[in-house]
């Protein structure tokens, strides 16, 4: 679309909502900031139930606490669906060492490391060999074999700074974290570390996903981060010595696969019952921190939108879900498991909202759609305006909801200030005190009004009046 | 202006840049992002230096250490300009208890507790009164002094949380601490205590400047902050038993005026040298904390706008000087010297920026100029989308950029997000650690583009673009 029909479709559409909305946003807005549930529901996920790690005990203490939360809030339905995750267990405390050997005497330094999910165990005597840098995949197939084969991999892609969305820079280098033990081990390769996903300097290890796709077990060797203090100085310790030689240890070890559960609220619709509208965060989290920014975030503000929507007198005319789906971090099962349900029940899934960047303060959101969808929602720009909501890109929603994606459906992602998101990712400073009541609670309203204003005017409203005025 | 001339405006003005404007602020972006200097330089001021009462030690330690800083920048001139500043100090650590007392019992409640920049000391034994609580100046004049003699007042009014700039919320309120003491003695009170103008429910009180007026000597009663939690607690007490008691003991005092400084540096402009663009923040900050977002933000952004004009290879055509006011939080002389001085000297001002709303990532400007500047400003709004900075606004630009202002020049306040700022606002929690490396570093190159931006195309562009056309 030119700007030309951009800012003509702006200046005809001004009347695509009405007064009513304007007061029916603010009315949400208020009650989110004075009256809010949002940030006692996570105060008590963080702080009573802690990290969510699919399979683990504190996973089903929040499948049980969200439930009963839910049930409180006199919604149509509230259920527990079924779904199959993968057990992984950190094991006990790792440990790392960068050791330096120089005319016979040995000095070791204390890194700080955590084992990536997935990842295997390094046995009980740890690991330990010399170590090549590398930035990417190119540089370490330029090495080959004869300078990898025996040795630890050390991925330091750093993210890059320049980039202003971090999401951005998180996925120029995620690929290290998720496929370095794989690409690695092809050269022969005994182990790999991983500089954290981390724009800032600091000692904090950060955790996330990685996996070994078709290697058979004997290629699988033990990957692990480190934080982005010690990836400097063991990149500043190979320059001057390669010999050096780097040791960790960890007795991490996948199980099998285990139950656990989506939990889903409803209110029913009043018009269009068989009309679905999904709003959701991830229940999981990683198991250092506490999941609070990642998703524990995500998952109050769901639940508290439908909260504000009966809180704020609004009665959907079509049916409104809060899903808070299980196993995003490391299988996504949950969110699998959700569409191959719907699908299977022919339901008719029109519009789908996820929260999983962080309870940082509401910039806008991102939307898989169509042309015309986006047009649509153009039109509501004004009515956020108030709220400093000024963000509507085409873009990335969410991984939860991703599955649901066809033709007609909208996908949409809250977009958050990214700016800190990365301190805190899949570490174990993700904690409640990293999140502020107000951006969480401006985060829980802004998601609730584009649930309002999708539920009354549905998702062909403007094809439909273009057509009209054709 | 209505809507459909700005949006008319907006389209033929397509082109008031160049696609080297664009080059430019990417440039100035990347150069912040990835080889700032503005978080090294307030770490030293906070971690080395401190908070920078006007008049204190710390304040001159950190006027000489901004002055050599500017001095290692190779800009054209740097210098110290002299300006006579208020003294107060604290003194001895404040003390703070609610005195219940109930069947010959006595209870003790310790109460965090700041005197209020400017006022009087309790002396040495402390002030003891029963306490009635008041939201406003009307409750207070209400209860007239029948009520109010010999007692001390409550002022608990809470700062508007539905409101989504906080800054409105502050200035809803910032009177009862102000003159809150001025008001209370009028009739008849002892004392003043009044809520931390704090969002958020926590154990810091805040401090703030305050004021006697007019009132003589033997009227000025001592006034105070309680942290907003311990607010709740006295009023829940007082609802139980309104006659309680409250005590508090404060030692500071105010001394004679003493010399401090302006810190000022120039480049001088190639083609315009005599309009000049300033750009500044303040160098004082309260005493509690180490004033990192108040205002120390600002400084190191302020300073960062030189460095990145010069490192990005940029030659002004006008003068662009970085200001370092002194004692804007409880005088402002800082600011009226440097116009008053630029006032003799018939310097041509056109532009000012200050940056002194925190050092959160940046969302826009608010300006205080003419419509046709704002319409030229307009006009640059796509060049900051990529930044998404997305507020222009008519508004209030900072305290001591305000002497400046005459008919023609564009007063303007860089806008970060103001979510999180009254949580550290003028407490012990404002401190280094507070400050998130990246949203810093997005003020100082977005301060920068708009300095660059305003240096390039003077201020009156749009005007004389417009006389030609016509």
């Amino acid at each position: 679309m030119n700007r030309i029909l951009v800012v003509l479709l702006a200046f005809f559409s001004i009347s695509v909502y009405s007064q009513n909305d304007e007061a029916t946003l603010k009315a949400i807005y208020k009650q989110s900031l004075t009256n809010g549930q949002s940030y006692a529901w996570l105060d008590y996920l963080s702080n009573e139930i802690g990290g969510r790690l699919s399979g683990s005990e504190n996973a089903q203490k929040a499948v049980e606490y969200t439930k009963a939360e839910l049930e409180k809030l006199g919604l149509d339905k509230v259920w527990l669906q079924e779904v199959m995750v993968p057990k992984w267990v950190r094991g006990e405390k790792e440990e790392g060492e960068i050791i330096l050997k120089s005319e016979g005497l040995t000095t070791k330094i204390d890194v700080n490391i955590c084992a990536l999910g997935g990842s295997t165990a390094t046995g009980e005597n740890g690991l330990q060999a010399k170590v090549v840098e590398v930035k990417s995949f190119e540089e370490l197939a330029e090495l080959g074999e004869d300078k990898v084969k025996g040795k630890i991999v050390f991925f330091n892609g750093a993210m890059q700074a320049d980039l202003i969305n971090t999401f951005e820079a998180y996925g120029g280098c995620s690929r290290q974290r998720y496929a370095g033990a794989y690409e690695a081990s092809k050269f022969g390769a005994v182990g790999v570390i991983v500089r954290s996903l981390n724009l800032r300097q600091d000692d904090f290890p950060h955790t996330g996903s990685m996996g070994y796709l078709d290697l058979p077990e004997n290629k699988r060797i033990p990957s692990a981060a480190i934080s982005t203090n010690d990836a400097n100085t063991l990149s500043e310790l190979l320059e001057k010595n390669n010999n050096l030689e780097f040791y960790f240890k960890q007795s991490c070890q996948q199980y099998d696969d285990v139950l656990s559960y989506n939990v889903i609220g409803e209110i029913t619709g009043s018009e269009f019952p068989d009309e679905y509208l999904v709003v959701g965060g991830h229940l999981d989290s990683w198991d250092l921190g506490d999941g609070s920014h990642d998703d524990g975030a995500g998952v109050v503000q769901s639940m508290e939108v439908l909260r504000l929507l009966k809180e704020s007198g609004i009665k959907p005319k079509r049916s409104i879900r809060v899903v808070l789906f299980m196993n995003e971090e490391n299988g996504l099962r949950g969110g699998r498991k959700y569409a191959e349900v719907a699908k299977a029940k022919g339901e008719n899934h029109i519009f789908a909202l996820e929260s999983d960047s962080g309870g940082f303060t509401p910039r806008g959101f991102s939307f898989d759609c169509s042309d015309a969808n986006l047009a649509q929602i153009e039109q509501w720009r004004s009515l956020f305006k108030p709220y400093l909501i000024h963000f509507f890109e085409k873009g990335y929603s969410g991984a939860d909801i991703g599955p649901l994606k066809n033709d007609n459906i909208v996908l949409a992602g809250l977009r958050p200030d990214s700016q800190r998101y990365f301190d805190y990712h899949h570490a174990s400073n993700d904690t409640f005190d990293a999140v502020n009541k107000r951006e969480l609670e401006l985060g829980a309203a802004t998601m609730t009004s584009l649930v309002y204003l999708f539920d009354k005017y549905g998702v062909n409203q403007i094809q439909n009046a273009r057509q009209l005025r054709d």
